[in-house]
């Protein structure tokens, strides 16, 4: 299973189910930007944009799930009131309206779009993402308190640490199947993604960090190939670790992937994951001539290798991968 | 198969439900009220609720078919962009941008609802209804052009005669799987609706009005219960037949089927409709308690009975109607 949201989610539920057809996603819902945004402010809803994702990456790939997939992602156009809302955001909207459990309403929508596995939000309820952030004043160890996920997202200081709150202010609940979803999995994955608003949120759910550090799956954490402008500007990703560290300091962690061309200084990210305990895999795992998206066959292979090493097909898979990637990078190392 | 438009093509597609899997029904696309009407504007498109309250009359009775009608039919709450929009007209509006070709979507639409039959559009692109009304002025006769569907249904004038126009202006343009479906029909039902604005459209558009004549299908007009405010205050029932003669004067009809309860002097509309070469069916066929609304089980027994008489099955649930009807009605004669 994955936690996450937005691309970096996509990149990884890709991935999985290059492995296996049982995958579950667990989905932020703090989003509150674009099409998701104005339903959230309009209607009080669960913001639907990283559950359609989600489901997009797992969607069927037979002709009546891929046309509904491709419905759900079309943005409406024109100049009007519609404009840009994508048509999947309203039908969650309406079956949020309509059936109010948010889980019934993905496991509907998931039937109709052919997904294998399984959807879930990381709440019930719309969360609001809450920073401590410097750097915003002159004097630049002032804290402010920044609060929604795009102000968070796009802050120009810097971000110290987030909380999360319901929509009353209370402390954030986590949903009891994907809690339950961790406690049974096999491999979490976190990250990667933005780092402040779509990975660390699950870690301040405090039942879903719970379930993190109880769970006997093998926890793997993915990082990012570059930096998110804006709230992880200038972080290397040592730092991405720390972060992670100082928001469920007792989240033990078996695996750190990361793209070796991400990481400037490989040995300081080996030190930081033995600190915590886990392995570092570095291996060229960027999209070839798009270096900010992950190759979700490369991903793959770096994740079964994270597993204890490629079974017989996934082997062949994933030398094909680094052969195509060393070619491409000049015969670089693939595994180090 | 059934051509109409917003309530009245409900009722008859659903009592043709009750005798037959096979329906077609071609449905109005000249709506510019409501949520159709804003959808129109928006995005240009043709306006989807008439067609949507079609495949609801046609849906499958299974949970998944039952669910996603439901949810077609939904209206988002609130008080911002999207209050009022029915989910299904939404999801028809994207997959129009989407596919382009209206046949297709709704093709594809049906198959979610679990549709049995078909819903085509009258014609492929938005229509515009023109209507010459007279009473509007100080001078009695002075004939006013009115434009749109709304301005039209709701005249406090006495619309006169009805045109068609396509987006830029020009002649209206049959759907060519709607002109084939009258082709190959065994009956066609038109009617009940409003008037001018649901029934009289599709006599307008030249390549079904040609198909009308031509099939060799039984025809079957069924008046309204009540005349519409605004449209057909005022008409009889022999008016209604008056005017949809003036629309198609080379149309044969074969059978007239109206509610006995709301024909006045049962004569003259016998006369009136001899007048067209046809027999005129006067049973109770409004709902009980809902004199406005047709009931179906009794409209599908007119029908049965407008047909060739009850079949076997079909004998046994007329006349159950027949007799609640009448226990209902103080023992008034059901078929005269």
């Amino acid at each position: 299973m994955a936690l996450g949201g937005g691309h970096g989610l996509h990149a990884t539920l890709t991935a999985l189910r290059l492995i296996t057809d049982d995958v579950t996603a667990v989905v932020t819902v703090a989003d509150d930007g674009g099409s998701s945004g104005r339903l959230r402010r309009e209607l009080g809803l669960l913001p639907p944009g990283d559950l359609r994702k989600a489901m997009a990456a797992l969607a069927g790939t037979d002709e009546s799930s891929q046309l509904w997939t491709s419905l759900f992602r079309h943005r409406f156009g024109g100049t009007g009131a519609l404009a840009g809302h994508a048509v999947g955001n309203l039908v969650l909207a309406g079956l949020l309206e309509q059936l109010g459990d948010p889980v019934a309403v993905l496991d509907e929508a998931c039937k109709l779009l052919g997904v294998r596995g399984r959807v879930l939000p990381m709440s019930v309820q719309p969360l609001q993402i809450e920073a401590d952030v410097i750097g915003l004043d002159e004097d630049a160890a002032q804290v402010r308190r920044i609060r929604g996920q795009v102000a968070v997202a796009t802050t120009p200081g810097r971000v110290q640490r987030i909380r999360l709150r319901g929509p009353g202010g209370e402390r954030a609940r986590g949903c009891a199947q994907a809690v339950d979803a961790v406690l049974g999995a096999d491999v979490v994955l976190l990250g990667p993604g933005s780092w402040f608003t779509s990975v660390l949120p699950h870690l301040l759910v405090p039942e879903l960090r719970e379930a993190l550090e109880a769970t006997a799956a093998k926890r793997v954490v993915v990082l990012n190939l570059v930096p998110q402008p804006g709230e992880t500007e200038g972080f290397s990703p040592e730092h991405h670790l720390d972060v992670l560290w100082q928001h469920a300091p007792d989240l033990k962690i078996d695996a750190i992937i990361a793209d070796v061309d991400s990481v400037p200084v490989p040995d300081r990210l080996r030190r930081a994951a033995a600190a915590l305990g886990a392995a570092a895999l570095l291996s060229p795992i960027a999209e070839r001539g798009e270096p900010e998206r992950h190759d979700p066959v490369a991903l793959a292979a770096s994740l079964r290798h994270a597993l204890g090493g490629p079974g017989e097909s996934a082997g062949q898979a994933s030398s094909t991968t680094l052969h195509r990637s060393s070619q491409h990078r000049g015969g670089e190392e693939s595994w180090r």
